[in-house]
């Protein structure tokens, strides 16, 4: 139990305060009341929920909570010390702290010299004064009040006992916790270093630390602070915050428990952080980054060919943590530069022995050589290679042939444009000859091809395409340039990535897209029976609806 | 001079081989040295260009940078110490390297004893002589030769004095740099003070250093081993690389020359790293992002109210650094001064003042916000800027009306792809109707353009597109979403880049054309007194001569 407590590293999520400071987030409501649920699954200790003062939207969020009962997380407000004219009794911010009904409150005051003067522009008593009456005010209402030490990192550089002045004044006001704050984000370690040894000579109390990555240290930072002691980290899921983000809690949470034995989340709760932090990544309506440390998606992929033969002999070898203690997967890619075991660990992913067959095996890397140097490229597009693989060893099944295929872009003399596609197929003899309408010509194509097979392929309906990138390739030659389409496509469950590579962006697209098509029919349906390419259907030859 | 050295740090950037990695980059031959020449632009001191062995594309760089004499920076060759049972003068991949006519190799060998027993299945023995004979030999053909201690960081703490041992061999061997690897990029700051403090207590080298970034802390260890008196950081631009990444060079340069008054690129060039930054994602066609610390579209973005009052009081009350020092900018959502300066100076450089008429300044502003909502971005579409400009002042010219366009693509039952289009344009109130093929829809398009107003605008033929780009924004929307194209045109002397956005691609493309061709028309022929509008000719209405 002594031993629990002394390895325990309270943490304190601001994803819904601070991490909603980052341009393009704006969490709803419910939004709010979801991820605070999460935070409470997983077992994060302190879920700083907003800032009651600073609209009624906030608000609602704490009305929303009043109801609900954490199992493991307290819900914290954040707030500033009193107004510096203003009686704290009086001050409407700290009466809607008390109003909020969390857990806990967090109030930030400043702890720098030069901020105290020229920012909020009153006496350096005044301030002492404002971070005392406050938390001694709050004290009265809240079992635990945190004091977030604004600037305290800069503060300390410029005026040292200041700063730890202001410490000292919350500590005997009652804080329970003195939050260090790298409010610009420019610390380095070797700063923190220096900063916290001096304040551990000259204060005794439960310190935190909040770090911004605007040096891009901040994960580092908060690490290296635990190393010196402090008991709490701030920080957002996926690093979302104003700027360059807060500390990433998604990589400092790992690296505490995994490399440092600390107690961070509730236990046996470290390998559900990926999947918490893509749930954040899509309820934040923010593209995930890939390769973010312990999460992305890229964090365990192996690509070059001398790692990807280390891997297969000892996986140590080139992965600092093993990926699901994280709850990640570990990936190997395909190639310019990988070689024929990366092609044999590949294939056996989707249940295709080549250990015994190298001269296939050669000539998938031939293909694949062949096809890069096209500008192909198969790491993106998992479901092209192994449509390629089953082409090369005769596993790959039809489904339907295409015959021709013509699309069609107008812009009217009213300024309207519209983009319409007709598909001309053969399912088992049968034609079918499909129109449809898109926002694009692709999406038109997409909905042709869709409308002309679905009938006989049911399952397609569950196939969405849920990413299209479009890079032209040596771009230097304008319009006449090649161009290489990557499609990526989802059943809700599984993803893949498809790609086509022409000159003319139709033809690309289109190659993609048949190959996602295919793909999806190859793996979705596997137990409906109906990807066998035998049904039959009555011929839907509906003819060309319109005219170019 | 002594203090000069004192301070410098020697940069290795090896995007161009450990960034291409990542799973989704893949350069061209033209790719790598357009890179590699903007890296001597900014004075980066090593370019890791390629692995010569690894495949015939990466020779092939070689052979072009033959021709070429860079400024500043040395081309390096990376390589491998020699196969464990090949005599070094026989190993293909060192005859490669010697091949490669870099002026620099950089080999890379094994620090750690579980890597040298387990994966390359050899002696330590015979990996001491691998690494020995390999750099002497190398030494012969190569001023500088560099040693990669692979997995040292790991290898030190399995077995310290082996680690060190191939240092030491290494360094007898003639190796002008030291170079500690943490390939699994487990590293934590605290690790890396121990590990180099004990290495600096056994060992007297130039030390350089090599992090990847799977916990997070690539930049902060970097920043770390320069307080310990490493002397070289390999790193990459956007800290591109396998897995979660390199080291980025675009946070680790900025904080050791504006923080610890290191000296890294060629004087003068850090005010450069923004736009470097931002040409390498493109080349890369990577998305940049824009919390990336120092560089980021956002890094030094105020969106809080409480910030944005205390930047405008004091603006290092919430900025680490001056955005200016690394050629970033301040930006305040809302604030419009900071906009109208920017409009009224940039609409000074192409002969339009607006000093005194502050309301078209406003209107151009708001078109601005709101096409930028839309999606578009008018930093590389200075054309399509300058036209919108000319729209609200009254100065912008009518060369042609669009009548209606309508382009078809056609997957024949043979499978040849064909792409027509035609146009129909006003000139006077003459009717023209051109028709074109082209390998794409908007090559197509480009050509029909031209085809009908080239004789009445004979200037068009000087002007060329020189680049075409595709950007789909908001990828999950799949073939749905909006499509941002940039066009870069050039009339030989003078470039610019036009700009459309929309639903559909061949909308967005025909946008950017439009504002190609009548910027063009407007700029180019300015002293030929041909875009003036008033030319006349015959009517050119062809007809359709083809039909869909």
């Amino acid at each position: 139990m002594n031993k629990d407590l002394k390895d325990k590293i309270y943490i304190l999520d601001t994803t819904l305060r601070d991490g909603a400071q980052k341009a393009d987030i704006s969490f709803s409501v419910d939004d709010k009341i979801r991820l605070a649920e999460k935070f409470d699954d997983i077992g994060i200790d302190y879920i700083e929920v907003g800032f009651p003062a600073s609209n009624p939207k906030e608000m609602e969020v704490f009305e929303k909570l009043k109801g609900k009962k954490f199992e493991y997380s307290k819900i914290v407000a954040f707030g500033m010390t009193r107004y510096k004219n203003v009686k704290v009794e009086d001050d409407s911010n700290i009466k809607q702290l008390i109003e909020s009904g969390a857990d806990a409150v967090c109030i930030v005051g400043k702890s720098s010299e030069l901020q105290v003067l020229k920012v909020i522009e009153t006496t350096l008593e005044n301030n002492l004064d404002m971070i005392a009456t406050s938390i001694k005010y709050l004290k009265k209402y809240f079992p635990e009040v945190m004091f977030d030490a604004e600037h305290f990192f800069d503060g300390f550089y410029e005026n040292p006992d200041y700063a730890i002045e202001t410490l000292k004044v919350a500590l005997e006001a009652g804080a329970d916790y003195l939050c260090l704050c790298d409010t610009n984000g420019g610390m380095l370690p070797h700063n923190v270093i220096e900063i916290l040894d001096r304040v551990n000579k000259k204060i005794r109390a439960t310190i935190g630390v909040h770090f911004h990555n605007d040096s891009g240290c901040a994960v580092a930072n908060s690490i290296i602070a635990v190393t010196r002691g402090i008991k709490m980290v701030h920080g957002t899921i996926n690093g979302y915050g104003e700027r360059c983000g807060n500390a990433d809690l998604c990589q400092v949470i790992p690296n505490l428990e995994l490399k440092l034995n600390k107690k961070c989340l509730k236990e046996g709760n470290l390998q559900h952080i990926t999947s918490l932090s893509r749930f954040v990544s899509e309820t934040a309506n923010q593209i995930a980054n890939p390769g973010q440390p312990f999460v992305g998606r890229n964090a365990f992929t192996h690509k070059g060919g001398m790692h990807v033969s280390g891997v297969s002999k000892l996986s140590t070898a080139f992965e600092h943590v093993p990926p699901e203690a994280v709850g990640n997967t570990r990936q190997i890619l395909i190639s310019e530069l990988s070689g024929k075991k990366s092609v044999i660990l590949r294939a056996k992913e989707f249940g295709i022995n080549l250990e015994d067959d190298l001269e296939k095996v050669s000539e998938i890397l031939n293909r694949v050589q062949n096809l890069e140097h096209k500008g192909y490229q198969f790491e993106a597009a998992d479901g092209s290679f192994e449509l390629l693989v089953r082409e090369v060893t005769g596993t790959k099944k039809k489904f339907f042939k295409l015959e021709s295929f013509r699309v069609l872009d107008e812009k009217k003399e009213d300024g309207r444009m519209l983009s319409e596609a007709t598909v001309k197929v053969q399912i088992n003899g049968d034609r079918i000859i499909e129109t449809a309408e898109g926002n694009g010509p692709v999406n038109a194509l997409d909905k042709a091809l869709r409308k002309a097979i679905l009938s006989r392929y049911p399952v397609l309906s569950k196939i969405t395409l849920t990413d299209f990138k479009v890079r032209v390739l040596d771009e230097k030659k304008g319009t006449a340039a090649v161009v290489r389409v990557l499609i990526e496509s989802s059943d809700g469950v599984k993803s893949w990535g498809t790609i086509g590579v022409s000159e003319n962006i139709i033809e690309a697209s289109w190659e993609a897209l048949e190959d996602s098509i295919i793909y999806g029919l190859m793996n979705v349906g596997e137990n409906t029976g109906e990807n066998t390419g035998e049904n039959t259907g009555e011929n839907k030859d509906s003819g060309n609806k319109n005219s170019g």
